[in-house]
């Protein structure tokens, strides 16, 4: 395959963070419970909906979010199982959804977590970070790192040779991370001997802000660990999950952001599309307003974590 | 959801074991490097051929596959990655292939490997482990336990309550399933640490046969390893992955059954849905023929094995 001569992933992402003056991202996860009533009593009604009905309600209510703020942040990261949950039929509105968010000028981080044996990998990485026909219309993926280097090889090769990106789960946001991802081998958690994987797969690949394409997840719950990981993967960007709902908050983060005032990108999903349902929207806006409800929510995510890396002195413009 | 009065999956599973007298199954896992030429040439042509017409592809080798084998081994299991691999159009042949092993009356076990965090592995539980309309056919799936129990219990709990199987990935066939897995914590590898989770995850649900339908994926390329897992996981079936082109073989593969002659179900793909690639094949069988070289490839690897078993008196019937 061809390698395109476009901008690496993280200096696209870094071009779109300084000129949206925004590190927050917003995650697409249309669970059944976040979609307003007024959608499902169209789409679903008294009969349970069919499944294509149920996806056209998830890609209306998708489209409605990607419309109110695709430009006010640099990216979007739908959530691949609340589409899956729907089979075929979802996974179609998911392949539009992100289309349409890349028509929109967004950078679009699927978040599908896979992860499986090399040759497996291949197909996955084929579909994910290609630019072959049919491929998927996105930006970077999210995968998980269990089963080690040569199952995030295929991937990885796949980043390189196509100007995509990768986030690596290091250390997750949920409570039970730390089952299995801060266990204590050779005196290192083995969410640092991932984030020692994850660094040295990216240090060839550095773009115009030192930046490689290979990055980690790092849960924003465990403030702590970020500062720590941040310190392990100097050159690698993180995707920070757990904003808002699942409880981080912003004064916790510019531990997670270089002196540059990059290398972090927080992620809210909940706390984003389903801003409507929250005391501090509800007022204002009723549930067939839950696109400005979430603009508003975003704008507000923004300028937190930009007051708080301000006065840490992080500022990357 | 009304729990349905179906036998418990393991227990579906070992009468189909039992009644076939075979312990192996056959991994679906259409990669295009296996898919014999005139198919190829048919549906794909000079021009790269569409999505659909590559899908359709897909349908057609995996069901010659399966009217070969399906009155012979217990159960299938289709690698949803190959199919995912062409999007939408794909998940969509996955589906009409799980429904096809179903109503030929095998079991399926749909290996996915997903795994994220609670709230969202709701969303893939749903659409896998329940009977609600527009849900996968399947019985089992396997799943990655990177991110702890909070990240496993809704799988469990769709498990229980719809008869369905769970195999969580303990220790993978892979070479490089050492880079985390193998680490050592408190004395323990992690895989070690895994297996104590799924073993107690089940503990409280044992079919008529005193196994779990909580169970594991174990290498068939590392003996050792697997007879260690043997006996920290005495209720839990294993899948074991690796057989043939991943390098394992038969005779290491008693110490992962238990006492009884159960335990276990070796797994195969390449090596049966490939085997018309083989020397031991080709000669035999051309290309149109490969789905009888595959149900030959079958029936020698399921004596293969259980001459194994019978050498060292572990037999379940």
């Amino acid at each position: 395959m061809k390698r395109k001569v476009d901008l690496m992933f993280t200096d696209r992402l870094i071009e779109r963070i300084i000129s949206m003056k925004n590190h927050s991202i917003v995650g697409i996860d249309p669970s059944y419970s976040i979609i307003p009533q007024f959608l499902k009593d169209k789409y679903i009604g008294d009969n349970g909906g069919s499944i294509e009905s149920i996806s056209e309600m998830l890609y209306v209510f998708s489209i409605e979010i990607i419309d109110h703020i695709y430009d006010i942040v640099p990216a979007v990261k739908p959530q691949i199982a609340f589409f899956e949950r729907y089979g075929s039929a979802g996974l179609k509105i998911f392949e539009k959804v992100c289309s349409y968010a890349k028509e929109k000028g967004l950078l679009v981080i699927a978040d599908i977590k896979r992860g499986d044996i090399g040759s497996t990998c291949e197909a996955y990485a084929e579909y994910y970070l290609s630019n072959a026909t049919g491929s998927l219309d996105c930006d970077a993926i999210t995968i998980n790192p269990y089963l080690g280097r040569d199952s995030i090889n295929p991937f990885v090769e796949k980043c390189i040779d196509n100007d995509k990106g990768l986030f690596i789960l290091v250390k997750t946001s949920n409570k039970s991370s730390i089952d299995i991802q801060d266990l204590i081998s050779e005196q290192k958690r083995i969410y640092e001997h991932v984030a020692g994987i994850v660094s040295s797969l990216g240090e060839d690949f550095k773009g115009e802000k030192g930046y490689s394409p290979i990055g980690a997840v790092v849960g924003g719950t465990f403030k702590e660990e970020g500062e720590k990981l941040r310190q392990l993967m100097k050159n690698c960007y993180c995707l920070v999950p757990g904003f808002g709902a699942q409880g981080g908050v912003a004064s916790d983060l510019p531990g997670y952001f270089n002196e540059d005032g990059l290398g972090a990108v927080i992620n809210s999903s909940r706390g984003i599309i389903g801003a409507y349902l929250q005391d501090k929207y509800r007022h204002d806006y009723d549930e067939k307003s839950y696109g400005t409800a979430a603009r508003m929510a975003a704008i507000s995510m923004r300028d937190e974590i930009n007051k708080c890396l301000r006065e840490e002195g992080k500022m990357a413009w």
